[in-house]
């Protein structure tokens, strides 16, 4: 039994609200349950240093997690002065998903900057976040297209991510905090709307797990990803 | 006229929910107008080394913005590796604001931390974070006496805040962005439920204001502080 | 009775002492009794990006205190690597403070950069620095205008600044350590020579103030002022 | 044909050299090919504050690389003054991979610091890192067991690291940099000497991969860990 | 012939004011002609770490140039968040000049910090210090003595420091700022009033230099150490 | 006698390895006995901004040692996000050294970095680091040469250093580390081949020095500079 009641294969309730910030040129409030991630695109008209004269655009991402996301409250990273470790490995993540299923020829000049602000944390925030900076990209770029600032889509598929593990014995899809904490192993994945994997994160956290476990998690990461891109083009009033 | 279209000494529609956050012990959602800020108040059980075996607890205010909360995006402070000094101005501000109204004497051995964090802004958003500060003050405080942890009530009284400003050449309440940034003056008033000036801070952005004028703003600020503080009791269920 | 047996709106013995360094464009050694600030103002041939090819130049302040111009020794800020939210805000008082009396439009790339440092400190060391900062600026100014630079004279008026309080019941003048640390209340006033308000910033210490509280404050600063701008002129050989 | 000329499983000539450092309680050279790590072990009789009063020890890793160990001298991060993402990336990823086969419990009060620091860089030094770093790690838990200090062995199990990779459409083994910057999709693996699965990172850096692509890694790596677990063992002088 | 007119073996006109500094322990405004710097000597009840439980106190230092000390303005320390090399290399050399004339085990459980502050620089910063710097921490420690703090004087000697160098080809005693910015080589002496060198910095700046440059140099800094150590035991009134 | 039984005059067995690292320009690992320190010149072809346009080039350096190169681990100063005042020293020491036989003019918009970093630490580490730098700078500038980009050579001689002490009551050259936590005095000197004085840094560790001493600490030290700029050639296959 999962602390919710789910069954092992089920998502928590998936809520994506697109344009929820009134000034980004996209946006995504994305709610897995009672982890809610603001996701915000910001569209500037140049290209970071080492992709100037290359014609190719860039799209990074930022993450950040409210001091009281979390169930105690952890110390402001601006206050320390510096992001943790962490901090970097899940804005990493974001902007490679992305970048994933872009192609960054159809956008020169441009750079969109993906912002990720956990503002309620009850575990898989970086899923969340990957998924709605997906719609907040979209909105984005498809206000750049309005604009005529960009001659062809660069958007090449939809990408979305979910964690699952296993807890107490058994494979469960899209872990909450308290199956978080408590996961013999998890793994998040990143596939694209049409199944191909974009990255693939595992780690034993009590003991090693085997290969017909590794594929067990695989099998009901897809399942979660097909429900979390239909999800995505129902935000957006795309059809299929 | 004003941009908005409001009488000269009327408030944005202001909204103040309380308990927005799940995990804080206290928390509001301060919307004044298009200006959203979120602040939730966290209870921890010491008090800084300067005030270890004093007997007095403490109460402080961090703020942040994020990224694009704002019309163009900013840097992340916590990208940038530190606070920028407008952040730390209005972080100490919030904070004196609030101790102002608490007897640190009635909650030894206590902190509790505010975070006022704005998720979109429209001018404002130190005005709508003490207003909401308190909001999430009170209902911490409360927890903590529901659990007995308090011998009495540390709270002496409400503290609101808001801004005022000449504005083509009128003296007018709760400045948004565009009157914000073309204002000649401006002054930010933190005034107690029972009229008392607890901050005042007025800054002529482009010529010298005489005091007939300042009066005049502090006039506005009254009757605002008074609109703000019947929303505070009204958003708690409290009586005057 | 203050500690210091002065009448309630009496200054301290001030003192303005131009030229005091060597290698500054302009410089000033501001004495309000024990406090001494050393203030000079440096010229540069660029402006900050934000204003290039603006037409406009700039001003701006910062501020420092010696480890040991204090009664205990305080962390240097380069050992720490930070300057302090009280630093901050009192070098973004003072650049605000000069700027409302500099036509920055009449010093076209240009910048005069300010530095206040605390050698001794006993109380309102930033209205020292305010008032011998603008010595400085003048001084700076009319070496710039002495050797051709600068078509128009960018100074449009004098400006000082100097801080009141309510001290056992009593509205003081011009507060030294002693009475500043047991205020009830306290105001800086930054004022043109011309009596136009640039910058009140009132904090209630320990109990709120009322609003004929705040207005006795201002009647002490408007006469400090007077006595400070005179003093400016003094010190320059200046003719009101 | 791979640039080496190697075949698709084959590993590049493996050397694992302990006891290379005169001061450590533990360190390994590890050469895989042209890439050099020096893994070093350092024990310290005390624990993080988190494990205080817990029983349980700790083991840790810190990762860097001099600045011309790679083709392009990279900016020295002491003298930047911070860790990259990426540095922190592998730092974690090290110091979970070891304690995957550590009982914290049966080293109290002991910290063992892994440092890896890359002499010479040509791809894969996380994986040489991860497989070096455990023969510092049974070295200095040798010299501790050899002081009467550990009433038991701590470790549990082997484990090594290396990186697969779709490199012009083959999969291969042990990536070096030409392959490693011209690969469609790589994977790290960590494995124990026993086969389970302790860290899998697969990431598209072309284009998605599937999941026939990524079990044909996965069983690259076995074949890959399985020698480089006998070369661990034979550096040691251990049976397996 | 020297730019200021002096003999080859001629110090500038030396002032070694005591007791500057209203609220330091100690404290002495040393002048070398135009390079002045205000030394304060601050005592603490307590020892660094490494020191603690040894019955060693401490002696220590720490050194700043105000940002327009010198010709032009430099940065602020404080403002680019760290301390520059050469900042650390004078404070060290500070520090371990008056440790070879301080028995430490004398002051046990006692910190003195020296801050030497440069308000005004012309050549020689470094070795005003350190003169200044043994008159504040004399008069730091007489004070601690006559209030019966330490049974016996720490103090074993005199120590004062002189720059020499090589310029046009002449050895010269006490460089100023020209000459300083124009030496072939130059080199700092710290001796001790009896004649020991406790410290020897000589830097070729163009050339290398000789065996015999370099003993000449030793000869006028000998000279001048004899004046210095003359002029500081004036400024507190000491007999030889 | 010397801990090491060598005699007083008497090197530590000395090995210079030039060509050590793969992909630096050029490069030397110099063993001066256990002290083991791995030097790379890198070469860019531009220049610091304070020499752009001035016809010159550059030569400047970094040093750092791994964590665990001393007897107890050392924190990693890229993990404390600060270079410590000793490296900084160090590093500004080398630089320093190699530009003395440098004519910068003969290099221009070329600047070589040289990066020392010390893989086994047993006194001397600085010395080591100046005599094996100037191998990988012969190797690098001979690299620059040979491909067409300089003119003419711009090394104008060799540079070695060599520490000496006074240990017991004896002057002895080359202090290992047991030799060097006891000294009594050290000294560094910087010499060229042919003799010149390049940099000279003696300190009194326990009581000051005599000029006999700091002459006897001399004669040591050229016969040591004599043998390392033998064996300097020697490595590099050079005629004197």
């Amino acid at each position: 039994m999962r602390p919710s009641g789910r069954a092992p294969d089920q998502l928590r309730r998936i809520e994506l609200v697109p344009g929820f910030s009134r000034h980004a040129e996209g946006s995504c409030l994305a709610k897995f349950g009672d982890t809610h991630v603001l996701c915000t695109a910001s569209v500037e008209d140049k290209v970071p240093s080492f992709l100037r004269n290359s014609g190719r655009g860039w799209v990074t991402a930022e993450y950040g997690m409210l001091p009281r996301s979390t169930h105690t409250r952890s110390d402001r990273e601006a206050a320390r002065g510096k992001q943790s470790g962490r901090t970097q490995e899940i804005q990493r993540l974001i902007g490679r998903a992305l970048r994933a299923v872009v192609d960054l020829e159809a956008m020169p000049d441009t750079t969109i900057k993906i912002d990720c602000d956990v503002l309620q944390a009850d575990g898989g925030t970086r899923t969340a976040s990957v998924t709605g900076a997906w719609v907040a990209l979209r909105q984005a770029i498809d206000r750049q297209r309005q604009a005529g600032k960009l001659a062809r889509d660069p958007i090449t598929g939809q990408v979305a991510a979910i964690s699952c593990g296993i807890h107490e014995g058994a494979a469960v899809l899209d872990l909450d905090y308290p199956e978080d904490s408590g996961a013999q192993a998890d793994a998040n994945f990143v596939l694209t709307g049409s199944g191909g994997i974009v990255e693939v994160q595992g780690t034993a956290e009590k003991a090693p797990f085997s290969e017909a476990e590794f594929l067990a998690l695989l099998t009901l990461a897809r399942k979660g990803i097909t429900e979390l891109c239909a999800a995505q083009r129902a935000a957006l009033g795309l059809t299929a």
